[in-house]
């Protein structure tokens, strides 16, 4: 038996009873499915994750990947694992049929992202690249680009990337300075500098297709003149051959963590050599390459929530195992010590853990369903729910990679002395985890994105129905009388997001730019932890009609613990948003007025 | 110019301004100390840290301690740095002349340990652990030990270790199980196993003294039957030769951080010749332990806060010097890109690392005038500063470590994708300093002793102190009409928190130990936060005073930056204790009442 990095009952939970994917199956799209192919998809993703991804967690972390003669190397296993990856259709488990995909609902197939990255997070990333980079070239790539890239991609023997950050430019996108020339033989000629891209370059494929951020020549200055590009490592040439690309790995760099998957830096087009192959429309690269983004951004918060799941299990472990000390009430030293759960403060990082890594993995399919059913529906429908996955975008990337940290290191605090060192798997997923905040966005980005643009788009048409969604969960939980005081505090609660919003959106009417975002940081910790709340009260309510049944044995263990898990988050979490509240209502300014000087001594 | 790590400018302020450090030479102890002549040993101090410490900061880490045949080879210029500790008199820098110390006040000793560790954390330790261990046989041991132990230990030849955990106890000391067999000769044999023995064994030395903990036969249970002993690695035969004293270096643990420091498994007595010499009484090892374990709390406090400040300092330099995005008012992307030091969350970020690394250090030295006037007065007034000293070291300790981390993360936060690898310190600085929620106590277990132990003991007599010692400084405040909003905020904290504590202390009284202190860790979190809230008044106090003179050039942003420092606490921090104040007046048992099943699935 493997060791526990995720709890499969909790998945099924989420989709089936909370979620209901299985609904979906009623529309076209999904209709080869039911539970039971859904159950044999999750099932051949954990004997994947079992059998192949957990026993090299350690090892890819103490084998790093390693930039021998421009080339890098990364673990053998990788091959392995793409090669699986292809068989098995996980790279285009969200992709259509029609172009060898399997089809299947987003829900799903991040719920299989999930259990991948719980058991071994930098290998999961190599996959999910090629994955987005295909959507990408599917969704606004030429049929020619399709019919040669898709194949090999899809089968894991090309690897995807998403090329955007540059030595100055990596927030300020606006600034990248990577040049494309037209020609007249339908390609442009790449020439720049692209560092910090993940699987950017490694040997377990045979060739590396980079979805790349430039600027034709003569483009307007700023995003509004960034295109995007298909800039493969090896090229066809006119032979039919594929040769190199004129695309040098030129450096890789030495990270903290997340060490199995190489980050590098590149060299494009040195020698005037370097092909690349416009998709989508000129100067709308950014907006084309935000879908791979936003998915992106989705799939760090599932990274950052499997991580912090795979921290929990091996805290509990630890927790049920370790004897040390005795109850508080019964000091007696001649009795014999208690497993450290017994102690209340160990139940309260556990639950801290469970709090954050069920809730913000509840936050996660719940954009997974908004993305789903705006592939399904049409007219209003599809809007709405293309707007609250825009809304909830920022959100579920931010919490989980901010509040996996903190509930990784409550694990490794329940371990003491043991959690410091190698001998077990929480120091390696403290440092894995810490990339979160950082890549696809810093936590800082994602407050700006949300108070600076989303909350206020469309008149505040995304945040009004997100409000809506709230009410619909607020009035179902209302059913059960068990929950009434949660269902107060929630309805407290978004009381107060309103009142700070209003605030704040008024402080944007009236005030600077910088004003108004002084504290989007802060405003987007205040929606993450109210949107996690929310989907505590929607598995509350699932939770309370299981328990009526008095369900005995696991499934009685489990529910417990689910409604304790459920209360926890209300009792500890949902109180800072007091702290929280009263700092954004205050609006003082004060760093804005700070001037940078005075951090000189 | 060596890179920055710490503000000079502010350990002056906070020595010589707010904690007036000079007023100690008034009394005869401290006579042949003056202003200057503690300038001169601050001088010395930064010296070594700049010359030595710093540059081989990162090489410690790469270059990590190795177990072969049975010994610890550690970086070689960890001999050179004990010799120059030892001949610059730093590791009797706190310790009596008459013993070949330097009589000098806490207060000045902790901020040498401050910028040694600021400049090289693992470093620092070895000094530190040789001076606590060689107080702890300065204050019990016979006249015998300190002759043949003392010269040594203070010359930096010989280490000094606190040797505590085993297997079976960490955070239970009572259940240790290392055994001290009484002989005719004057010394008890030894036989047991320890773990996490930091410097527990290394070759920059010529020898290793353990002050260690085990029972004498037949002694009682739990932590009344515990006693203290010297044993050494080698011992002096009979002959006055230096001989293997059966101390056998067993294991050495692989860590995620602090990795210029060994920390080492010990098996002593397994060829039944281990000879352990005696220090204090039988079975008050604990207590006499407890000199020795106090000061190294407040020295995990002053080393977190010194990672804190490095990790600080490059966050703040890389600000300054990084060109990113544009001022969010004027978003022209034709114009040059600014300082990120211009962006309003950046500011914020380094606020935050400002004023939890300059209210954690005022707070530390808070604790050292403490312990310098208990060692200077007598009667009622020397029992007030121990204390007072009592209350304070768990938040001193806790405080600083978990908010450091935060602090840090920041730090990381503010360059990232270059925060996440090895090119800037501040990856290092992160792991470094994840040890100090851990080492010497857990937090875990430092709210325990704040609130089920400070708090009540003498039925609150260090508490009701406490108030005054806050009360003080609220009126000293209240002189400045510019702090009025501020010291209501205080006022307010002040009343919330005796509201907290009358009703946990209730809780007490009624409910079970457990229900009491099912909260301890979040007590402590928000005792640490007020705690740090009033240092950071008594800095405004100073500031005020300052500003009214005008100051111009950098002493002028010196104190205004202070003032932003300590409005941003007050604005952005104390809030906090809302959120905490409301879960610790609930007292819901929701942790005590989870049953270990609940966490199976």
């Amino acid at each position: 038996m493997a060791a526990r990095f995720l709890s499969e009952r909790n998945l099924k939970f989420l989709l089936y009873d909370v979620f209901d994917v299985v609904a979906l199956t009623q529309y076209g799209y999904y209709k080869e499915y039911d539970g039971k192919t859904f159950d044999m998809v999750l099932k051949a993703a954990m004997d994947l994750a079992e059998g192949l991804l957990w026993p090299i967690f350690q090892e890819m972390d103490k084998s790093p990947p390693e930039w021998v003669n421009d080339q890098i190397k990364v673990h053998p296993s990788v091959e392995k694992f793409l090669e699986k990856c292809g068989e098995g259709g996980w790279i285009g488990a969200g992709m259509p049929f029609e172009w060898g995909g399997q089809q299947l609902p987003q829900m799903i197939t991040q719920v299989c992202t999930f259990i991948f990255a719980a058991a071994n997070y930098s290998a999961s990333v190599y996959p999910g690249l090629t994955s987005g980079a295909a959507h990408l070239i599917l969704s606004f790539g030429k049929e020619e680009l399709k019919k040669t890239y898709l194949p090999k991609m899809l089968s894991g023997k090309w690897q995807g990337t998403m090329a955007l950050t540059e030595p100055e430019a990596g927030s300020s996108l606006s600034d990248i300075t990577t040049e494309a020339e037209p020609t007249d033989h339908g390609y442009y000629k790449i020439r720049g500098q692209k560092i910090f891209i993940s699987a950017g370059d490694h040997d377990a494929v045979e060739n590396v297709v980079h979805l790349m951020l430039a600027k034709i020549q003569g483009a307007p200055a700023g995003v509004k003149g960034i295109s995007l590009f298909v800039v493969p490592k090896k090229r066809l040439d006119e032979k039919g051959q594929w040769v190199p690309n004129d695309v040098v790995t030129s450096g890789i760099f030495h990270k903290l963590g997340y060490r199995g998957c190489p980050i590098a830096q590149l060299s494009i087009g040195d020698s005037d050599d370097c092909q690349g192959y416009l998709v989508g429309n000129p100067n709308q690269g950014l907006l084309h390459m935000f879908q791979m983004m936003n998915e992106a951004r989705i799939e760090v918060g599932v990274g950052a929530t499997a991580i912090a799941s795979a921290a929990y299990y091996a805290a509990l472990d630890y927790s049920k195992k370790r004897l040390q000390g005795r109850k508080l009430s019964t000091k007696d030293p001649t009795l014999p010590q208690v497993p450290i759960i017994e102690h209340p403060d160990v139940k309260r990082m556990l639950l801290f853990q469970r709090s954050i890594t069920e809730g913000s993995l509840a936050l996660l399919i719940q954009c997974g369903k908004y993305a789903d059913l705006a592939g399904i529906l049409t007219g209003e429908e599809k809007e709405k729910n293309e707007l609250l996955l825009d809304l909830l975008t920022p959100v579920a990337k931010s919490y989980p990679a901010e509040m996996g940290l903190l509930s990784i290191s409550a694990g490794l605090q329940c371990l003491g002395g043991s959690g410091y060192c190698d001998d077990y798997p929480l120091e390696q997923h403290y440092r894995d985890a810490r990339i979160h905040p950082i890549h696809e966005g810093t936590t800082g980005i994602h407050g700006l994105d949300l108070l600076g643009r989303k909350v206020i788009m469309g008149h505040g048409k995304a945040y009004q129905l997100f409000l809506e969604e709230v009410q619909g969960t607020l009035q179902e939980a209302k059913k059960f009388e068990e929950l009434e005081s949660y269902v107060q505090k929630l309805t407290q609660s978004l009381d107060t997001l309103k009142k700070v919003t209003t605030h704040l959106v008024n402080v944007g009417k009236k005030g600077t730019p910088e004003l108004f975002l002084a504290d989007a940081t802060l405003y987007l910790e205040f929606f993450g932890i109210f949107c996690v709340a929310w989907q505590w009260l929607a598995q509350a309510s699932v939770v309370v009609k299981a328990l009526r049944n008095d369900p005995d044995g696991a499934e009685g263990y489990f529910y417990k613990g689910k409604f304790f898990a459920f209360r926890y988050f209300f009792e500890y979490e949902l109180p800072k948003l007091e702290g929280l509240a009263k700092r954004l209502m205050n609006s003082d300014g004060l760093t804005v007025d700070i001037k940078p000087d005075f951090f000189s001594d």
